[in-house]
């Protein structure tokens, strides 16, 4: 019994937001860019561990992309790629049923 | 480290969708309700089984109804609730953006 082809359009993208913590460093990002650190500020409850590698994950999907600044201090700046802020129509409308429940 | 709170309506609705063949079911609904035996015919190389459990399990979400007809033969309808009807946007936003990559 083969799954449902990874082709579907609709699995592709579950897959791309799978994970837990995914979709609230998605939604922040949607903010704009931000560095590590600020991004731990607005998500206390993930452990630096955690949000290291789901930023890596998401680097991979091609939905985040990571930057590092010249100058000093150095710093590493994450922000969202073309296809990660059109996840925001995604994220959108898993909201907009969610609430209705 | 807690978990993003069930409470959040996007992790809700993801909850709702997750589950192989979950959305492949509620798409074939939203063109009608469907009897078993129709459902397994639109969906070949799913087991009666499988079939059988994510339909249960989509009852027990509140977004598929199940009524037993009256009448011989006796036949079960499946159809989507509202709820599971207001995941056709979700669904269209899900195939947007999976048919942009």
């Amino acid at each position: 019994m083969s799954a449902p082809h990874v082709a579907c359009p609709v699995e592709r993208t579950l897959r791309a937001v799978d994970g837990r913590w995914t979709t609230l460093i998605i939604r922040e990002l949607l903010r704009g860019p931000h560095r590590f650190g600020e991004l731990r500020d607005r998500l206390p409850t993930l452990s630096a561990k955690v949000l290291t590698d789901r930023l890596r994950t998401l680097e991979e999907r091609g939905i985040v992309s990571r930057t590092a600044l010249r100058g000093a201090p150095p710093a590493v700046v994450y922000a969202l790629t073309e296809d990660g802020r059109r996840l925001e129509a995604v994220l959108d409308a898993l909201w907009d049923w969610g609430t209705g429940r």
